[in-house]
């Protein structure tokens, strides 16, 4: 059987796991105080160009977001998102069970667009009545998306700015950013992301590691006793060795964006494939994830020999699937998909 | 100065501040045990034809809607609203700050539409990943709406059938339920609205009395030691004595229902001038608040002899503004507004 | 039958309600931008000799504690207070509910001692793990406490001494404040109390208002968008001349102060009563709660003639009761008291 | 350098590496769904000889406690714990974040007394104003406690019988399960925890895991949607198979009960060390963790060779300090301490 179901579906990279059996009889203190925290930090730093960067490690992608916003903004605060947005939708109520609202914009291909928010921050500032409504206290962007696209570096600019004309940080997602940093399509950099995002976190679940984020707070930015904030929300690993030597690795010799290349690499030539046969896309893609329709039956009959995730339903006969690549795919599963068609 | 500015301007039908006089130095136990209490809920439950009604007396609406929502949910459950319902935008958050999402639905004319209801919830339940969202677990309906509009029969019978296949409860805010039951274009009663709702509550603030809003659990559905909940949520009056007096007076000789009629009457005359005159209507408002589009200079003007709400902006030249009338609008004050325009 | 219930047991001090009347039919702006709201803020402002002094208006006390903690404190706070404080007791975790911890102290007689308190703050500090505690964010006193007990200035300076050398505020809570004030027994001012506390409140409910307390930042220190986090609270209310219309009137002509030290002098013969009849007092109080030991067949007996309330069982035999006078308590009713023991 | 710092200082047993290396590439689903979840929740039921445990996995202890805390108790419920239990003290408010509060009572050696809990269940509910109070919902006990100690089977029992007597589930940490049960001055085995216990969790982090805890139901009472609770709280892990590789290989061939003993013999062996060395012990613990009173200067000479923790300062001049064995303390280190001392 193959697997294009996510990125996920596999262990860790293998350099990861030899280095968590090098160092595994070291006795190193807990909760992040360890000296792979302190390299992975440091080598996370050097790759975003921002030395005055403050790095902490969280295990999930969820828990990050919840984290985070929840400490980043005020009481009476919410956090912007696109309507199809991580926490939006798919994260069962994490960022209000903080006590905070979602407060959610249209979206395009999974994208907010600069002038929408500014048209929302514009009018909710004029409105007599904001005192009775959430004030937006923050913008939260995934990139890439859930639907696999890209900001350009433009859109980027533009967000941030109108995100600091009103005085809101903007947040990124990056759950899987490898993959966004390293497609053939973008003109965005790691060091671009760390000047206009005011924080953001840098996937590692969704690209090589077992499990963690890194939290990179940007403008000298990190909310007060932030540690004590990430345990009480049961975020704190005792073990933080796991999270810093698997960072530590990830950015060693450029793993990270290696791995990642590869990811889109391989999802270039499914890509390719799903053409060649005429396939049509739900939505073009620049990354890892691979949005493509189906009928019914086609559905079906590929199940039986592939696995990939169904998507939403398109109307009564077609299917939006997906297909993801990962670190781990390999060429000969991507060949062997092409017999199959 | 004449004011249309809204239903909460006046302090209390002058029936109710008669009764508060005469019971004044009556020695009465707290927090609701008290015998006004006690009769006030025994007509209310008349009035509904719902012997079995459970009925508590809060304070204010945005801390009515947050505290039963927040009892009747399950931890991993949202309530279903439309986009323009009061919880959605203008109650701060504060149903976000119990914890629960809003998962707002399309609005109609500050309605929910049964159709579109029932679709969100076959998705949802179709929906493979419908473990990583928020589970709809009731649906909130506000009547008459925060545009003045009201469901009719049909449709609140349909809402309830469809929340009822998917068996969750159905929650209406009546913060002006008396302005919608007196409507001339309604053919909904309050015994309608105790049979087809789970929990509703009569609005007290806006229809005559100084404060307060009487919950109304009408399938021996009050979730367990509500009033612990209450109290958990700073909505437990010490002096119940005073929410129990009014709603006891308004339920007497039908004065709530009498003075909603004549905030009616008064509405409809207003909305006759400015018909008569010309103007053209945001909404057709069958109830007590009128929205009207002016032009900038012609609200400017009426500004200076008449209180009224800007309610938002048209366009560049145009303004929706509120006119309400309520229990203690004075016709002559009607008749005053005539001769200005 | 007589009562010493307690000081919620009647309605308003019959100028609240002159006043009531006399406003009923102005038409004022909503929540809290009346001028009755401000001409009681300007005449509080006076009494503090506070010219800095912010306040708002609140319904009810566990209302008011839980808005005000929560608005004050920071996500990883908690507030301490007596382990009798009634936000550690009797508030049904409403403070808890807002997600802060309530980190109770020993007390002594209600009260907590500055010595301790200090202990407390020393020994978090040092301790290396606070990072994995709850930091201690805010004081909590009551005046009186739940026991009738006053703080003499010098313990109070003390206290506040201690707070503002730890970085944090003092908060105390007023509920019957007034009470407080007026004790032949006390040394501290209303404008002792701005000076040492940072925010306060001034109860109404339990003196002479149908509802209502004052809550006082002193010290340029109202949180960000407080007026957000009230609504957020379901504690903002719509009509809130009815809390300005009380304040005003209960400062005016030194109503309040007046009608705590009426309820002072009954509680100080109410007291004498007691003492003469060989009756042994649970507590000393120097104001209007009295705390009395009784056997349970003399607690028995009494309850056909009195009402008084039930605090705590002693021992197998012995029952500890309060009786609580008011503004509202008649001499005549003590005197009968006196006639029935 | 000696290291007696804490039992999460090294990464993981290495069986648990291997078998993560030999499954590394499979392609498994996420969330919990893989086969390995299976096989370690059938090899735990067996172990606990409990057919109908229902068991999820988790990430860490806070986490487990927040969560399950949370999903289990009511609205209007807290949960019962000893003083120095871990959600009393050492997670950053973790449960009161939830919206909890920690009901606690007097410690005896880190555990709690059947007849004070008794009594504390048997005053709240006889308590007039118990409607105004948080609700006990829960009880929560550590095994072994913060301070290492046992409760014995009859112990267990009793505490079981009580929380049954009045209707609450009893839930234990067993963060350091493992060291609890293979004391040797237990009688307490894992199948009378899953006897005694509504709900527990069987440590991993402290006891050969790089990270994780299971959670058992073990009376069908799961709460509903526990899942969309476990992703609400951030603690859902996409990567499952990183959590059920790891039990699955603890429950192989009694791994996870070796390991435990074999701490406990180099806890005995060290504790020999000290008692032979005329060393005063501050508590008389049976399992791994052992706390030693040592003068200042003491403490100062021995930290320059052997990492321990600080626990908290006796008197002026005496510190008590915890060494702490696991399975992965070597006993030529114990040794080496012997020389040392």
């Amino acid at each position: 059987m193959l697997s294009f179901e996510s990125d996920y579906t596999e262990g860790a990279h293998e350099k990861i796991l030899e280095r968590l059996i090098e160092t595994n009889y070291e006795s190193l203190s807990g909760y992040g105080s360890d000296p792979y925290c302190e390299s992975a930090k440091r080598k996370i730093r050097e790759a975003c160009q921002c030395p005055e960067a403050d790095i902490h490690f969280l295990v999930g992608g969820t828990q990050t977001n919840a984290t985070v916003i929840d400490a980043v903004l005020d009481k009476y605060e919410g956090v912007v998102a696109a309507k199809t947005g991580h926490v939006s939708t798919h994260e069962a109520g994490a960022i209000e069970y903080t006590g905070h609202k979602v407060l959610a914009l249209e979206e395009h291909q999974g994208k907010i667009v600069p002038e929408e928010l500014e048209e929302y921050l514009k009018i909710f500032w004029a409105d007599g009545n904001h005192e009775h409504m959430v004030f937006p206290g923050m913008v939260y962007i995934s990139h890439p998306t859930e639907y696999g696209t890209l900001y350009s570096k433009a859109e980027l600019r533009e967000i941030s700015d109108v995100c600091h004309r009103y005085e809101i940080p903007l947040y990124l997602d990056g759950a899987r950013l490898g993959y966004g940093l390293m497609s053939s399509y973008t003109d965005v950099t790691l060091p671009d992301i760390a000047k206009y995002c005011d924080v953001f976190y840098i996937g590692g679940t969704k690209v090589g590691a077992l499990c963690g984020e890194a939290v990179v707070f940007t403008k000298g930015n990190t909310p007060k006793h932030f540690m004590t904030i990430v345990k009480q929300h049961g975020a704190l690993l005792a073990k933080g060795r796991l999270l810093g030597i698997q960072f530590d690795t990830l950015f060693t010799d450029n793993l990270y964006f290696e791995i990642s290349a590869h990811a889109n690499r391989m999802a270039e030539k499914l890509k390719g494939i799903f053409q060649k046969k005429g396939y049509e896309f739900y939505i073009d893609s620049p990354t890892n994830q691979q949005f493509i329709i189906l009928e019914k039956k086609q559905m079906e009959q590929l199940q039986e020999k592939v696995a990939f995730s169904f998507w939403e339903a398109l109307d009564e006969n077609h299917i939006v699937v997906r297909f993801a690549t990962s670190w781990a795919t390999r060429e000969e599963d991507v060949d062997a998909l092409l017999e199959i068609m």
